[in-house]
């Protein structure tokens, strides 16, 4: 009854077979083996679309890379006032930005309004030299409300940004629910509806640590310098074909949107059992997390039965659900309560 | 015949296998997991002494951390003018270390003589406020010329250095090379000896990715900085027991050494039988790495033949053997000479 | 009828006249210079206190400069939501704190709610590493909306965050004119109410170019780092006599407090004028600057009428006044009403 | 007898004059006045080309920020091993560019060889990642030992420069001193050259402090990116009608020249008559400084009757010239020997 988080998960048996099997011989270092070949080919695959992928250790890693790129340290970037870059990496966007500024922005469920951000791009007077202008915009999918953008969604608010000269940034982390809870296609949830710069992450959807910032379109013509950047920001792992591998085992056969249907599977299922139990559940859920206003006598019971689970800023109960999280978890939890 | 990096090679088969045992169930994340607890108290027992370790996922990185604690943006970071942190990891001192200065020192076979040390030391002046004033010493062991700094090489510079107040880093990606050279165990060669921060490497020993920041001695109490540096620059691992595991598998029953020994009798043997052909060694063998002063014409037969290395800088030919370096893989290379 | 902002006034005789007796003869360059030493004594003696003085070319610097010396990278910068450290500096304290993030508050008549720094700071969790910790506190004195925070709210404020181990910074840009109006002495208002580091400005004041950053107490000891901090900024300017000529003329004879009594005494003339027409004040009236509600036809009629003076975000009319503008000025504008 | 820094001087009385003049009445702040109009249109003018000009505290500010412009954090910019930017501003270039790396050549008299800059652009290899590649050049006019650059020189250098895609810098705090020299127009000697961006100072030529940075060319495009540099720096003075006075008053009747041709040959005088005495001169005298080579003795002497000068690295004595440093000195400085 682990429902800390899905970074709290173990890997998928299909990574630890491929890591397996990339640890045959010799291979060349950062980034110049096979497997990585392989991997951005899988990638590009995926989101029919040429593309360029650096592959990295971490979520934060990936977001302050694609958002370095975007955004130029006399700039800002707006963002949603929960999303993880603004309140859970620590500064990372204003290390790798070099000081560029996050420009926080309100929303119901996680989701930046059209409205807050229609505000906040009509201020803008890019002569008004004292100001930071926003320069990118990011929204992460799921976002921290666990709620998803559709690609229309996304199109609304990348549209507003594109054409105030913003690009825009995605925190796929744990796009794949997402990709699973929408049914649309990952090209629809990206570049289609105007992303220029995917972190697209594996790891909380089964991979040991599998990072990805994908180049879009014009984007990808930077390669060279996210290149740079990763060097310079110690992300190019020596042994990258170890990373490479468990990002193939993920998207051979589509494993990851059989392991991201599992887990919302999952959510749906426990925020059902809450529900019936009259519990408030505070967000909808759409993909694998709950969000749920327990009382102090109903948190103290599931923990004292052994259930992980985080508590929100908001004082509400966060459930994350994995690849792995099986049912008897779910109705362990709830027969707690 | 792969001579090209230590990163070429694949993970030891105990590595893959703590992996597996690792994979077992959910475990909190970003390092508050039994793995790492078990690593760092391995590497305490390694050393001899109580320290604080910081896991992340390239040398690089470790360098920059530990580099970025030891010396403000305003100093400056002693260093061989052919130290990996000075010729080859694209500013990421200068980026960890918001715009830190590498002075970089002379000195044969990629050692600092104590002499260049005394004489920059000497000149530092630290009321003229217009210079940046050295504030680190970084050593590299083996260094990049593949040769070791015994211990008490490492008390002098180390003892020069603290006398002016500088903090003493060692990027140790290669200490276990050194370690099985001199036959000094890792406390001489580091804290006893001067050592205040450490990055050291298993990744080139034998893991996929395994690379560690010790702060020794007064420097254990900076480990919160450590951290919030290390989320900072994404280099927490989300699921970082998978990076102790690692470890553990390295370190238990000094499996490091064993795979470091062998590594250095193999580049010695390759080295004996270049020199038995009257091919030039450039620097003592002192670890896993033979420079060779070949004609055109033995470049071209063991490229040829088959054979991967790098050529350096200096146009000499460098080899670099691995834990699975077999001795067959000489004697072919030999053969094709 | 140049309202449009106290950075509009030419500077007064008097520091024409110090500027004149300055540039007789040659003198140490940056800082090593009797006018440098003089500045430094008469400032504290203003604050009697022993202090250093870091004396810089714009209020952006020594902002920037001051929160630098008080904030890690890894830290957080409480500040009003309308601070000028927020709004109008173009990211100047991220890019001299190497990335340090702002954290707006809330609060009504620009002052910083005790409530909504309570708020902020209980939240702190250390252990937390994921978000960027508060590491000082910045308050502005006169602040954004002209009101000025008296030794009592500094002191409530700055034992908060000195509790919870932050460092206080005060923008004290138009610090004179809060002081011309609290009536308090210089060190009431700053050290001896808790502030740590102040940016303490004379441009707005009479100066052409005057600004100071003053190290009180413990973190006098720091003043190497100032000025290593200084020189690498660019703000270390090679014939400092001529700025600490200006600082002198404005405090000998205590000549700041007559232009700020003279400033403020105006601007409550405009205020009075303007609310017998009933033309709503936004803000109370404690310093040089006025808030007024205008409607789009006084407006007009005032900036025809050849009154300057901002627009400011909330739609307001922002008045400000200097040390030499006339009653006669403030008759003409109101006469345009 | 101070001839320890062009610093040391005080201002032209014709500085003092524009002063007094730009002191009437308001005007509007941070450059939208028009003493800047005017002092960027005589900088036109003087540079026979069309230009943008942003005007700052400090040589080292200037350099910084022209700098920051021409090379990305992940690149490098090559300077002399004794640049002012290299040995003297603290780390402003690696501050201002964000961790990029100064890049040290070698080169007698202080000026960069043709056959060290080919060398290392030879080297260069940008597929090879892990290196820091060079993205810029700058060239010191005078340069560090007081000696020019000729036109023919600059372009020889810079269109090696180009030749690679690098940008060329030229840092002229004593360009002036230069110009004089060689007697080469303003134009020949930077844009026509190859320069695309130049500090040009003339606080040394007799400002109280008047610095430039002049965007040439296709760079003129990015005076926005400089306006928010400069302000992100704390460099955009409030009240810069009062740095543009003074740029005027050195410009107007070529004061500049004027005042450069005297310190020269003022120089000059000292130089033959330190010959005289036997007494080595290690550099050409091209500009307003002598380097002398003299004995425990001589230095003894000199200083007792009170002449003021710096004792240089190298051992030598630096003597500086400045516009109003008088026939008489230099008598009395050689009388003393």
């Amino acid at each position: 009854m682990n429902f800390s988080s899905d970074t709290a998960a173990p890997a998928h048996p299909k990574v630890i077979e491929h890591l397996v099997q990339a640890n045959a011989g010799p291979a060349a270092s950062y980034g110049d083996d096979g497997w990585t070949l392989q991997a951005e080919a899988l990638l590009s695959d995926l989101f029919e679309a040429p593309l360029r992928a650096g592959f990295v250790a971490s979520g934060t890693a990936s977001n302050a890379l694609a958002l370095g790129l975007l955004c130029p340290p006399t700039g800002g970037v707006i963002c949603h006032e929960h999303a993880h870059i603004y309140c859970d990496e620590r500064g990372a966007v204003e290390f790798f930005g070099h000081g560029a500024k996050l420009l926080p922005l309100t929303g119901e469920h996680g989701r930046i309004s059209p409205e807050a951000l229609q505000e906040i791009l009509q201020k803008v007077d890019e002569r008004f030299v004292h100001a930071t202008p926003p320069k990118a915009l990011s929204l992460s999918n799921l976002n921290e409300a666990g709620c998803v953008y559709t690609p229309k969604q996304v199109a609304e608010l990348a549209n507003m940004a594109h054409d105030r000269g913003l690009g825009v940034h995605m925190d796929g982390a744990r796009l794949v629910n997402a990709l699973a809870f929408t049914g649309a296609s990952p090209a629809a949830s990206s570049w289609a509806s105007g992303v220029d710069i995917l972190s697209f992450g594996l790891t909380k959807t089964g991979a040991m640590g599998g990072e990805t910032v994908l180049l879009f379109g014009a984007n990808a013509d930077r390669f060279d310098e996210l290149e740079a950047r990763r060097k310079r920001a110690g992300h190019m792992p020596p042994k990258q074909r170890f990373v490479a591998a468990q990002i193939i085992a993920l998207l051979e056969d589509r494993l990851w949107l059989e392991l991201a249907t599992h887990a919302n599977e999952i959510a749906a299922a426990l925020a059902d059992g809450l529900q019936n139990m009259d519990i408030p559940i505070l967000h909808p859920i759409e993909g694998n997390e709950v969000f749920a206003k327990l009382t102090p006598d109903q948190t103290a019971k599931l923990q004292e039965g052994g259930a992980a689970f985080h508590v929100w800023p908001d004082g509400s109960a966060r459930f994350v659900t994995c690849w792995n999280t099986g049912p008897d978890e779910i109705s362990k939890a709830l027969a707690l309560l």
